[in-house]
């Protein structure tokens, strides 16, 4: 019966993805190079992102606010290392109606200068402070390679801008968005992250520091899952916010901001699909929940009535629920239940009614269970339960396996990958010394592909010398190919 | 102590609506012309719009999903009518970096286009319909005349784009989602409006049939306050939308539009508005509940202390409040509130706490009322679903004053006008006879302004003659100025 199959996510990861989610009906390409549409199942996932996030930021007191798209090229001017950053990428609009701008208008690649515009006219005495503000919005920057969720043209996300009196307290709150975004990520998307600083070369223009969470997708490359950025008084030089202090003083503010894009979600797929495809943590799934009738639906209507009873109960309970009523075989049904990652998939036949009982599996284990219906929903919510947490865990393990702490020098990492690329294995992370150097970074590279990710605040191993330049090391940081 | 004041709102609605946003904080302008900043309050508005609606058509079945932005040229040379009527209000991005782009890409000033490019792959077999559709996003339209909220160069709004298998179908869902917009407009935003249908000449560009909301707002000027279109075959056919039917013939499905946007809040404000500024809506209000201590907040600093328990108890039950503990006078902070349009104001002081007891005001009422603590949730309750009854009744009775029953020509709307004119009267609505014709329509407009907003489809009055041609009336219209 089975057949001899090729993994496709191991053999040929960037193919398995977009299969992956073209099965589970997340997108469209755009008919603009590098855009995507978010078909249903998509936009599904964002909005859960959404609707998490927007509580928790409301909890902390986070206000929500909208501010135009179109950028004044002037703006980007003010703060020197943010133009240099963003200028290659930006789209322009030059025209409207048949009448030429006086000055090109930029699709914003991200707010800062706009905020920072505002809240030096909204802020004038630290009465005023601290002000932090939200806004879900479109943004758009025109890379060459381009993925599906992963790096499109056109994004969606959320960005918080914020204005405080002390720099202390500045750092403070990037800190504790830093962390809202990692208990999200972990709780809500179950993908386990690594905490910590960016580099210098590798920080958001404008910023004093920059705080990233990184995530070992299954190719065990890196994605940057969410950034929040220091800005210290960079900002607030460029756009002249100040505030009246106690001391009648007028002194600048200290900005700082942080985001989160659709690229968490295909983030998401990367760390929990399998060969199969898509693989959903219960609490982001579009569809939660498949129900499938087992046997000849026409000869036994009454089971699919009965499996509509099972289904609305279910629905009361407040899951999602898809259940296929098509002339499609089972086999055929499970599998398609399977492609579209659904958590849990619910059985049930002509025997299964005779027993007052269904068959349930789940997405990401083997066998089947069999489950008396006046104990579904309790066993629905424990296993649901156990998924989201089973897909954590198996995350964690994955990217445990795939850590490097013995890799000291640039031989030993040459080795390493040349290992790797002959048995096929994943190259994984190095936990690295380095001299703090741009030179250093850019030499490791060039030579290997890895870049610095980030540098953990509290490294498991502290190293002592540079893997570069075998000089002492100032920091310990993580070196992985990235996306 | 009364100091005789110009009553601004009806001496200058525009000064007194530019004023009325500014106080109750709503909004500052961007740094591009005909555009806007949502500031906290401001967008909290929109925020309740959306979870409303959005609760609403999920109930309906319809989807979430999200569209690129930017829109090829040659998309819109597809439909004809269409590209005439956007055109000349499209911003166009000519530039990528230091990039030429082959093609324009317009900024969307609405997504016919993209969705019905889009379905055409989506769209098989009448299995896959009703296929409907919904996105929350940012359009533009290039516009000469501004004014916040009500017509800026980028909106927000939402957009269904629906396909059906019949007309009859796609007929009763466009009316379906009109029914679903009324009942918010009316309901959430307390503002009654007309529904009917727009002539042809006002319809959308590429429609078959445009429906609308019309409000008349305090200058008994019109607002279209949402639109559904049936967009019949017009798009299926510009791109080739067909399904597989059950007869196995692939025909052409029929397809729907509707939207709100951001300028339905500047219809609510202009609607509720009094001459000291906003009056909010209790279910709309940014903050529902202002708290003010009165008396000397220094020397008694208990009162303050059990103002802050009773704001905590409101906030407790759901409602928004803001406690203003600074040092302004009562007064002051009585006037802040009114014209935040907060709906109701707690105060509090030293004999009230004595005797256990507040007084409260609402916004749109006179008189102050003293609330027993111990009642003072259920007061509240009350008070607030009253108001919010009380504003739309208001508002209801206010149209119907300035509604015409009895002109029917052009020298007895000009004699109108004219009296208007000298005794400062607005002029209202004209339900008028019509005989069709675009001449007629134009010449009204010509000659007095006003233009016809829709026809009723019950019309209370059936008007027999065309109230410029004299000739039968094919319809009977509403005629008025609009923003």
């Amino acid at each position: 019966m089975a057949e001899e199959k090729v993994n496709l996510q191991t053999e040929d990861f960037s193919k398995w993805y977009l299969q992956s989610i073209q099965q589970a009906d997340l997108f469209a390409y755009g008919p603009v190079r590098g855009t995507m549409v978010f078909k249903p199942n998509g936009f599904a996932l964002w909005k859960k992102v959404q609707d998490y996030f927007e509580a928790k930021i409301t909890e902390e007191g986070v206000k929500g606010v909208y501010f135009p798209m179109l950028i004044p090229k002037h703006f980007f001017e003010k703060e020197a290392d943010h133009v240099e950053g963003f200028a290659p990428e930006l789209p322009w609009v030059t025209q409207a109606g048949d009448e030429e701008l006086e000055e090109p208008l930029a699709l914003r690649p991200t707010s800062e200068t706009l905020f920072g515009n505002a809240m030096s006219d909204w802020i004038n005495s630290y009465r005023d402070l601290p002000m932090e503000l939200n806004q879900w919005a479109n943004v758009f920057r025109w890379e060459k390679r381009t993925l599906p969720f992963l790096r499109t043209t056109e994004f969606l996300w959320q960005e918080g801008h914020c204005a405080y009196a002390t720099a202390e307290e500045g750092r403070e709150r990037t800190l504790t968005f830093l962390e809202i975004y990692r208990e999200m990520v972990e709780n809500l998307l179950a993908i386990p992250v690594y905490v910590g600083q960016k580099t210098e070369s590798e920080k958001f223009a404008g910023a004093e520091a920059t705080y990233s969470l990184e995530a070992m997708v299954k190719d065990t490359k890196s994605v940057q899952a969410a950034t929040s950025h220091f800005l210290g008084t960079n900002f607030a030089e460029a756009f002249d916010i100040k505030y009246l202090n106690t001391e009648n003083e007028h002194v600048h503010v200290h900005t700082s901001s942080w985001g989160i894009s659709t690229r968490i979600l295909g983030t998401m797929i990367m760390t929990h699909g399998d060969e199969k495809g898509c693989v959903f943590p219960p609490k982001m799934a579009p569809i939660q929940i498949a129900l499938i009738p087992a046997g000849n639906i026409k000869k036994n209507p009454q089971v699919l009535e009965k499996l509509r009873e099972i289904e609305a109960e279910l629905k009361a309970a407040g899951y999602t629920t898809e259940l296929d009523d098509s002339n499609n075989s089972a086999g055929y049904k499970f599998n398609e239940a399977e492609v579209k990652g659904i958590p849990l998939r619910v059985e049930f036949g002509p025997r299964d009614m005779e027993n007052n009982q269904c068959m349930i599996k789940m997405r990401d284990l083997d066998d089947k269970e069999s489950v008396a219906l006046d104990d579904l929903l309790d066993v629905v919510a424990d296993r649901m339960d156990k998924m989201q947490t089973r897909l954590f865990e198996k995350a964690d393990q994955f990217r445990k396996e795939n850590e490097h702490y013995d890799i000291d020098t640039m031989a030993e990492l040459e080795a390493h990958l040349a290992k790797c690329e002959e048995s096929g294995q994943r190259p994984g992370w190095i936990l690295a010394g380095w001299d703090g150097t741009e030179a250093s970074e850019e030499a490791i590279k060039e030579a290997t592909g890895f870049t610095t990710r980030n540098m953990p605040f509290e490294p498991a191993v502290k190293k002592e010398t540079c893997i570069y330049s075998g000089k002492p090391a100032k920091y310990t940081v993580w070196l992985a190919r990235a996306y």
